[in-house]
């Protein structure tokens, strides 16, 4: 058995250093923390391993998109699955807006008169929505030739501004998929065309193939999930009917098990679907993602 | 100030007698099932509502099955969205599979040898998927012609034996919405199929046309989510951009607001949005759904 | 394997019915209700089984003190550990005060000016401590000689009017420990004579010989609780001295585990420390009490 | 309105430089950690403010115990209030032995054979308790002269090896509260000793005077709340009946507030109690101590 070392905490203690301190305390939430940071680290220098990135929840809104840039411009991931409210909230920051921190405990109806939309207590004017929809009508030709949701992402992508993680995936060639892309503001761009008779072609299946074929060709898999919902699942089902299941995994969430949902079930659920191998490298960090990601992440970068 | 009066307990009390008494003793937990009941029936009774059910989780591997069905026989709601996984797991049954009572606590190298799927203490065998690839095959050529996910849905229930929550909504005209149909069970059976070049052209945003339809022209709207996830938002977005703001809500999660996710945000947050009216009527319920929805259901029963 | 039955609900569906479907559901957090509800009548019917109940949280102000009045009067168990305010709560409602039904959403410097006391959405007005005052000056030369806790909460039982879990465990000879006895309103009227140079030199040690005696003898031991805190961990640790381990065990909370606290650790754990037989009946409900409790217990009453 | 700024991470950031930049994104849970490091900034430099640090849960088992050190050796707090555990595992770590670093899915029965107590994912041998007991039976003599808690402590302070938490507070004059030291292992090894007829006349109300003065006596008072229980909810009881109530407060904790207890109740709610001022500078932060802690610490002591 190792003992447990307590943390010790000098003056100007670095993110990697607090990290390696909370590999010898080894336990709780520290300790999964640490666990964490060696498992992406291991993912990252296996040359052999392909990397899937999940990500749900308000992560822009929440402050995490420039981390989530930077690992695409590093080529740290080979796969991108996220929300449609994520793609969203990106654009929208590409679109030269902003968000602004609020309050949690607040009149909704106060901020609705002013035309603040809140996610917590992050929030978001509502006008946003007006370039968005000049964007999407001064490119919506080329998009609506798109045959799937992982081309008109590209293509999205190619289109955008440059420091969106849109714009990221599309120069670093990372492939992004959002199966619930019409559950979103760019849904609800594309429904407002879709009424006045536009076309949108793009179909619902077709993603499945890509998604699935990297996992099939792969030698290793590593998954890193922040947060749940539809982006974990999806890598997840496609690890299930793949023949190497996942090698290594994270799964940062503060949704709980008991429940029985996907969001919430700890990663060892995954092997008895053989999603993830019975000896896999894998940790569950109970822990507010914008927490905890720059955490990790901050103590990976020092390493690699 | 009402005065909090403390629950009794009689022998042989009735479901819908406690939740009355809930609604005395009036707060925490027992508060807001006891409000969620009330809630729910003002929105059934009202005839000019119509009501969206959201549903995420494992509720059919949860044993909330026969109360999604007795709900859609009785015509209770107007729209139903749901995960995937949902109707996966509710054809499965219909194919004459089980769930099963399991641990969460076990071995899932051991289950995995076995062929047993585990959701957290539910299992599935794995060997449903024959059956189910069997039924996709003999109706993939009727199901492939369908242009979107609610008709492919609609067409689905039809094929569907009876007994399921599919075949249900489809023999009472309840429309169902699945966002990310392709993030389940049914579309690694449709990708299965498109791997062989068969073909399934189902659209992506199309059935957005369709639920903002229905609410747009509703006079009222509420709304129940059991779990949040892709139904809720789904129906949150569809009534963020209609006249008619939702005037009834109940949701019912584990998940956390603090996090900042869709999940776990209370509905009070949706005002801000547009989603919800602000003198809506609505409550949270922190509760695991198998436990809140059938005490609430049960206590609506005998009203209505 | 057992297969999951889906609940049914019946017009007029009685707890008792509901709590039965729930354990052929089986799982998640239904099945632990119904498996709470299985092991309290095993508990109870076992004559040679001594029960210990543990409460913490605002259970009086959440509506739960008649229901545990029941209990007591029914004898149903044979130890009472809780916390100080859980009885300073109890002995307000005893003096004629109430609590209300209030909001969680509140300008909480608004409530202070208008003298009310907030915990979550229930309130009681701050005016109750000039009768508790009054309370305890009438009866402090009595209280003030005795020795321990258990003692002290004997005699203030003997005191409080009918209708008080205190007074009904003085009626019905249960005890009650409250180890942290000094950490509530209680404590706070005793500290308000200590400074006017009154005695009380009630003992803080000398409760644990008797909750530990008791145990020692008993043939088998049940523990029920409702939350966690030092309740919880004081029934524990007596069973972990003694040579009969808990038999049965149902615990009630909504923390978490993983932060590690004795509150949020699941009943198992207390296997390791020989605080529970490996082969007990025992049961983690993750739920709201104040849900929870009246479900299990309008069950159970219904069969004893 | 402030606009978030992304986190971007650099090779080798600081502690301190990540925090300042979670100050900027300032949303969700990073926005919690930056605020609780500016207020425990402000109340350490503030020097009218005397200090109450709680600590619950187990923290010295989750490798906390030299950051509550160095907290006590510079004199950063003027109050300390902990649960007994917490002092029972660091005395036992004083007397040389360890915490190991474990699992939580595991086989309690087995390490109840092999002679291991669990919490979590913490282990401690129980052959600890034999030098607990000698350890005592060495020292009942003088500790059984003590007149109440506060004094036990800081005798049992005096009397414990250099390197404890016990022993730092000993000689930096910080007083240890723990009205609940009964309900602990070092409660047990008295009880060992009242069963042989020793005697321990500790008496249980004591200590309010001593906390409840210090606190009467400030100017100002800044909170501090690891975990709740009763170290929160004690400290709390001396602010509500003080003059001056908190100006600052930090609550670092993973319980919901829903439930009602006291350990999840936000900080504001305190504010309806008059425990603190409504104008406090405060934050609640929904994290694991075990991460939270060493990162709102290393930023802070990076600026004093």
């Amino acid at each position: 058995m190792k003992a447990i070392k307590h943390i010790e905490i000098k003056k100007g203690i670095s993110v990697n250093e607090l990290v390696k301190q909370m590999e010898n305390s080894g336990v709780m939430g520290a300790g999964a923390i640490a666990k964490a940071a060696n498992v992406l680290e291991k993912m990252i220098k296996d040359k052999d391993c392909k990397i899937y990135l999940g990500m749900a929840g308000a992560m822009v809104p929440g402050g995490m998109r420039n981390i989530i840039i930077d690992i695409i411009k590093n080529k740290l991931i080979d796969v991108f699955v996220t929300t449609g409210a994520n793609l969203t909230h990106d654009l929208i920051e590409g679109l030269g807006h902003k968000h602004y921190q609020g309050e949690s405990n607040v009149d909704d109806a106060e901020l609705n008169k002013k035309g603040i939309y809140r996610m917590y207590n992050s929030y978001m004017k509502n006008e946003v929505y007006e370039d968005l929809e000049d964007f999407f009508d001064k490119h919506y030709s080329v998009l609506s030739k798109c045959k799937n949701i992982r081309e008109f992402l590209s293509r999205l992508g190619e289109l955008s501004p440059e420091g969106t993680i849109l714009n990221a995936c599309f120069k670093n060639n990372i492939p992004i998929f959002c199966p619930s892309l019409a559950d979103s503001g760019i849904g609800l761009i594309i429904w407002g065309r879709l009424v006045q008779g536009k076309e949108m072609d793009v179909k619902a299946f077709d993603d499945l193939k890509d998604i699935i074929e990297i996992a099939w060709t792969s030698k290793k898999n590593g998954v890193v999930y922040l947060g749940g919902g539809v982006p974990k699942n999806y890598i997840q089902q496609a690890l299930q009917v793949v023949p190497n299941k996942a090698d290594f995994g994270i799964q940062i969430t503060m949704d709980r098990a008991e429940p029985g949902g996907s969001s919430g079930a700890p990663l060892k659920e995954g092997i008895s679907w053989g999603k993830m191998k019975k000896e896999a490298d894998f940790v569950d960090v109970i822990c507010d993602v914008t927490i905890a990601l720059p955490l990790i992440y901050g103590a990976v970068k020092d390493r690699i």
